[in-house]
């Protein structure tokens, strides 16, 4: 027999331990020539994007140029080793940059420490198991801060290539004070700036001819869970600390760079690291003389495709619900980008608990009253349940003679829902009312049965369970009724 | 026809709106001469219950004993006009008494600040319909902190009967204090106190001869939901901070003397309420003279009951991951009684979040790779989903043809889980494998639809769904399948 059932929660059964502790191997035995010449090349591409987004992020998070190198090679090192997608490299990011501006006030020394910290959690959550928790920041919420994120940090940069000082940091005061103060814009600053702009468009516009639209996508959203992510990047964290990084993450741009490259293995990120450390090398004496104006036109062309504006409309034909984080998380953003997140993942989860503790029910009203949970039932949709199927049972105008309650949606039940259900039984036979089980699936029956439900009575489908009902009534004499879809035909004054 | 379906998330439907919101509608129209009669006497009886009681719990609040009685009253005549139980009893409780008494420092007036702030708060979540959010206090955590609160007021009144002054609060340091003092025993006290216990015990002795078993467990399953209710006892505490009173809830025991001494409606909270103004009348001045270790036996003979040894027995033999939620709980009870239940709902919470995060998937290997989620698709679930997929189907050792995504349990799904299964589909797609949908709920295939996924096929059942795979696989040339079933039977290698 070529087949096997398996009920499992996630986790990759069969993969060797040492391959999934330590990515490397998975690759490295079969490394090839064609490979190497691949890397190469994408290692180059992504080392020559990554020295001018670096120095341009550390103007972002508010730190000596040099800074931004000194976070983007360890990464590179420790993703070699430890990581599992190809064409994922990890360094600074601009939203990463716009967290550390928040908490370094110009302070490397804060930057560095941010780093062990972060990395030290990340590292924490990922030997914990914690790693599922990321898992409920919703599409919505990443979208809706990365929107948020490109226009405020496109938005930082004006005042760069307007050529404005001591413009304040928050988003609101800055747009006030840059309207306010454009009349002492500096001609030559705006004249270099709208020029690195232009080119880099023409750029991005040549580029765009190449085929490459379909993978960028899916990338990104992988790429937005490295955001927070655990081991490999907690490692990378911790590590880099040491080199003076400042915190980095998974790099939407540099990684869709990689993927078109035409990478083969995280064998790129070595190139790449090394090309980082011999900028540092030969080139930091030049730093003094970058005009800044350059770098927000860096910094700009860089953010502006994050913003995406289709996503609205997409929501509104898909699930308008999702609207709510994404509104949330989109317009707190521009107050303080982390305040965003944690507002938009709270909003998004109390929907999410809302949902689990007020499930869809099901219920057909009829000679027997038939109740269907549209999904599984965890302990906060007890009360709701039993609220639902009193109320149509005990206050209806034709009162039912029989419940069923059909569990085939029901994969787990905890205790909280055995007392209830108990419960239920308890009022349901005072009032002179029987409720089978119907559709159980067996870990929900063998915890029903380990609970020795007084009057707990289960049949393998609706069919038999509605059957068994019509012939009790048909036995104490009622009108008989061998199946719910007969009672359904039968007029209302008969069943009462 | 007398049938309907209908789908609901817990709303009561059909019931007029005034009645819903104004529940002494809904019996005062039929009162009679014999529910009056019924209602006198178990107004009286819970009145004779409460006055003894309010003092002993003003006692534990740490406040002077009239404030027992000024809370016992208001919550008798709002629950009147407001409750729908008929047999539910507002007042002060041990529980509730030992939370002010944390809060109070000794100080009526921090206790009537109490008594508004948290009569706002529950009045403002009734408004804003977040009482959902007490449903996520799971069985487990309401007995844990139960048991220990039960053990924790228990013991603090021991002091009491020993005649011990000048004992700390705090649980574990007052079990050391009492134990190196118990030479200090007063043994008027103690003799009095036990006096007082043996009495009380007695009549309890024989009540219990009296049947009364099966209504009390239901019961406090359901006045544990009051503890921390909303509109009901929000108007009680608002209303009550305007006449001294601390905070209140529905009290387990009196709730359970109220339903014994058969009552019909909530009006004889009316006659309670006046025998608690009559007591206030005449009796404040003979307050002084009450001995603590009288009031301390009251306290625990109320309290030794509340203590359910069998919690642990019954987890253990129906859900043993219930026992995690409540042996934090209880633990961390003995602490801080607070503490313990935020700890015991976080656990719950994180359990429960895991179990949404990581759902069942039942995966039957073969020509066709069947993938069916044990419950509803949330947006936690799908990277967890993608995972199990892509791992069964482009690292299999005999890869499948194609695969069928079973949704018949899945009841909604939100944009997270499009986007996820957009990507899905564009993997498997890469790797020359197709994905089809099948059993889709009406509302899942619609936001699918809407979606417009590339590449989106989807069946009405699994059986269409396998014999269109097997047919597509045979026009390609492959082996010919016509069904799962039958390819569960070829050899291993003939698949490959």
């Amino acid at each position: 027999m070529a087949a096997r059932d398996t009920w499992q929660r996630g986790q990759r059964c069969g993969w060797p331990l040492a391959r999934a502790k330590l990515p490397i191997l998975r690759w490295l035995p079969h490394y090839s020539l064609a490979w190497l010449q691949s890397d190469l090349m994408a290692g180059l591409t992504v080392g020559l994007t990554v020295v001018p987004q670096a120095l341009a992020y550390a103007e972002v998070a508010g730190l000596p140029l040099q800074y931004g190198l000194y976070s983007s090679f360890m990464g590179c090192f420790v993703y070699c080793f430890l990581g599992t997608a190809k064409d994922v490299t990890l360094g600074p990011t601009a939203i990463m940059s716009l967290l550390v501006s928040s908490y370094a006030f110009h302070q490397p020394v804060y930057a560095i420490l941010l780093t062990f910290l972060s990395g030290s959690i990340q590292l924490a959550m990922g030997l914990l198991h914690l790693g599922f928790l990321l898992d409920f920041i919703s599409c919505p919420v990443i979208k809706g801060f990365t929107s948020a994120a490109s226009i405020t940090i496109s938005f930082n940069q004006v005042k760069n290539i307007l050529g404005l000082q001591g413009i304040p940091r928050q988003f609101f005061l800055q747009v006030y004070e840059t309207l306010r103060r454009i009349g002492e814009t500096r001609a030559g600053d705006t004249v270099l700036g709208l020029a690195c702009l232009a080119a880099l468009a023409g750029l991005r516009v040549m580029k765009s001819h190449l085929p490459r639209a379909a993978c960028v996508e899916p990338l990104a959203a992988r790429v937005s869970h490295l955001i927070v992510w655990t081991s490999a990047t907690g490692f990378a964290n911790i590590l880099g600390s040491f080199v003076s990084s400042y915190p980095i993450t998974g790099s939407f741009g540099r990684t869709a760079v990689n993927a078109q490259s035409g990478v083969c293995t995280p064998a790129g990120g070595l190139i790449t690291g090394t090309l980082v450390l011999l900028s540092l090398a030969y080139l930091t004496s030049l730093f003094y003389y970058i005009p800044k104006a350059a770098l927000a036109a860096v910094i700009i062309s860089a953010m502006v495709p994050m913003f995406d504006a289709g996503i609205f409309r997409r929501l509104w034909r898909v699930k308008r619900l999702d609207l709510v984080p994404l509104c949330v998380t989109f317009l707190l953003c521009f107050w303080e980008v982390q305040y965003g997140i944690v507002a938009g993942v709270l909003v998004s989860g109390i929907l999410l608990l809302y949902s689990i503790a007020r499930p869809a029910v099901k219920v057909s009203e009829g000679d027997v009253l038939l109740v269907q949970p549209g999904s599984s039932l965890h302990f906060p949709a007890i009360e709701c349940l039993r609220d639902t199927v009193c109320s149509y049972a005990l206050t209806a105008a034709s009162p039912p003679r029989s419940i069923i309650l059909d569990c085939c949606h029901i994969s787990s039940i905890d205790y909280t829902v055995v007392v209830g259900l108990r419960e239920l039984l308890q009022e349901l036979h005072k009032h002179g009312l029987s409720l089978a089980f119907c559709s159980l699936q067996e870990p929900v029956l063998q915890v029903l049965l380990s609970a020795d439900l007084e009057g707990f009575q289960h049949f393998s489908s609706r069919e038999e369970a509605e059957l068994c009902r019509g012939a009790e009534a048909g036995a104490r004499g009622e009108a008989p009724s061998t199946s719910s879809s007969e009672s359904l035909l039968l007029p209302e004054g008969l069943t009462q």
